[in-house]
């Protein structure tokens, strides 16, 4: 048996998790400064829950709302400044992917006043990040337990993300409760996103031993949700469950397996087209699971028997995977594809059978 | 759902794990003092591997062979010192759950020169311990993924630990491979060891979520090792990876869930009787997994489909369980149960059911 386990973030799930272990936000520090986005904390009760274990704690603290949609790197800085500015010892973000990716680059900020925007792309500085706590309330990303965060640069809008051992969280207070309020799109987006993490991670080669238990568990749990949400646009509180607890299993998956080529070919409908992160890996998948079938046969069989016949899994992830209006053509699926493959290399690499160049402007063209 | 996922410990498991990951020990470290006992760290090949790794990647080390079964305090905080003499960086433990624990304890004497011996149980020093690597050679223990260390008081005699954050190890190598000079009857008592932990943790009300696929791994893992062990003394390679990664993986249980009666009862009969840890834990097996059929019916029901009837799963236990010669007697029962019910009371409460003391003495006193 070969494999790895590590997740040095404390992860809490269940109803809860952020009320019932306030007393651990204690061991992070007297003062935080909490990180969030537009409506999303408010909404979702998780705000008013961080308040009120805070104020249990007797922990002060100031709030920084400005974190947006694919967070700019001089808006972390700022919130860095701000959380300087407060005596912040602490870093708590509480949203979706955006903010939590946010929370990961702010604490860096916040203990380094000299590190310019830019250079936090270098990861050289002098003093440790603050220590973060997060809640997500989404259900795709998975940041809360991966050392990953996307950041955007302001200058040239282009998405690069750092990573790096002192980028995980502490702790992640993991609760379904607070993905309730998001509408049926963000929903369906942001479960395509979980889903792609699952199974891009599942099918590489570093799916192994103990993270396989977590790819087998999630598979089959974001998969159901996904049926579910193709035959109808009502959310009960089991499917919000589903999607989230599975979206957290797939961080964990993709915390040691990475992604494959849907994610770079997904960025190009993003940063291209603008559509939304989660639907822009799915438009990916039909190519993605038939090479699958191809060049990993016996883990394609095992992952028919934790779902459908790939028809219908393609079938499924289809019916919620709008692409309308979308033609990205040949010359520039050419120009993506060599952009896409020189920033993501290993992405490619650890496709089954791996993707050159061509294919991956073959597969954009398509589109 | 609930649950927690922790696992602080960088854990690589397979074949070849530390030679194939050596460059992980040059972020440890310059230099660092290597822990053993007696002879199992050479014998299982893991100390000439460590050595080949150290010196590839460039890193100093001197030996300290002095670890010995229930390490003394004493010895540690001599270790600790021979650690600072020699500018170690890191602690690298070979051996097992000894060795292991002993190698958490001597990381704090390291860098705290002015601690005594006994003070290590206040938990109270300034400097952090040395960062910790650990091999394991002993398929029982599960001492690698875990933040505890059972130490013995020179004085007294008494065993107690010490556990917190700061004893995770920084990274476990785990290869079955090393395990492979261990004679049968060792095997026997760690397995049995591995499967106290397996089946203890899983009866917990901690075991839930992400923690039970832990614990639905490697209780058949553990308990087909058993029933193979409980037929013939020849010992197979595929027998040996079953045994030592199930160790593992029951080390990942505990750690999250922790142990239950049969623990406590079982120091009993290694304190006063000098039975090994695995089997004096095995002995207590009958009247536990009993309470579990009675106070967690449905887990007993799933823990039945993962091994067999609990008649059969009691006599492969009790066929590896050599107690001859050993009777404890109404009033040393009592006193027996008095003490471990007031030293580890959380066990006899993480115990299907609950435990009193009478009911503890009741059992002791079959024995």
């Amino acid at each position: 048996m070969n494999g790895t386990v590590y997740m040095p973030v404390k992860c809490i799930f269940g109803k809860n998790a952020l009320s019932d272990n306030a007393s651990l936000l204690s061991a992070l520090g007297r003062r935080c400064l909490i990180l969030t986005g537009g409506s999303g904390a408010k909404k979702s009760g998780a705000l008013a829950d961080a308040e009120a274990a805070l104020e249990k704690e007797g922990i002060g603290f100031s709030i920084f709302d400005g974190i947006g949609e694919n967070p700019l790197i001089s808006v972390c800085r700022e919130a860095g400044e701000a959380a300087r500015k407060t005596d912040a010892e602490f870093i708590l973000g509480i949203g979706g992917g955006s903010v939590l990716d946010a929370a990961k680059a702010v604490a860096i900020y916040a203990s380094n006043a000299d590190l310019s925007a830019i250079d936090i792309y270098k990861r050289e500085y002098k003093n440790k990040p603050l220590p973060v706590a997060l809640v997500g309330t989404t259900s795709g990303t998975g940041s809360e337990v991966t050392a990953v965060s996307v950041l955007t640069n302001d200058e040239t809008g282009i998405k690069k993300s750092i990573s790096g051992d002192d980028c995980y969280a502490k702790i992640a207070f993991c609760d379904a409760g607070y993905t309730s309020s998001l509408p049926y799109a963000s929903t369906v987006s942001t479960a395509l996103d979980a889903f792609a993490h699952a199974v891009e991670g599942y099918f590489t080669n570093k799916c192994v031993g103990p993270v396989m238990l977590w790819a087998e568990k999630c598979i089959p749990m974001i998969y159901e949700g996904l049926k579910e949400l193709s035959g109808s646009e009502n959310i009960s509180d089991e499917l919000r469950e589903k999607l989230y607890y599975g979206s957290v299993y797939a961080g964990l998956v993709i915390n040691t397996c990475g992604t494959a080529f849907p994610h770079p070919l997904g960025y190009v409908l993003t940063e291209n087209y603008g559509i939304p992160h989660g639907t822009a890996c799915a438009a990916f998948f039909a190519p993605y699971i038939d090479r699958c079938a191809v060049f990993a046969p016996e883990k394609t069989e095992k992952f028919i028997s934790m779902t459908d016949s790939l028809e219908k899994v393609k079938a499924v992830v289809a019916s919620l995977t709008d692409l309308r209006g979308i033609s990205i053509g040949r010359e520039n699926a050419e120009k993506y594809a060599l952009r896409w493959q020189s920033v993501l290399p290993r992405n490619f690499a650890a496709s089954p059978g791996g993707l050159t160049q061509e294919e991956a402007a073959e597969i954009l063209a398509e589109i």
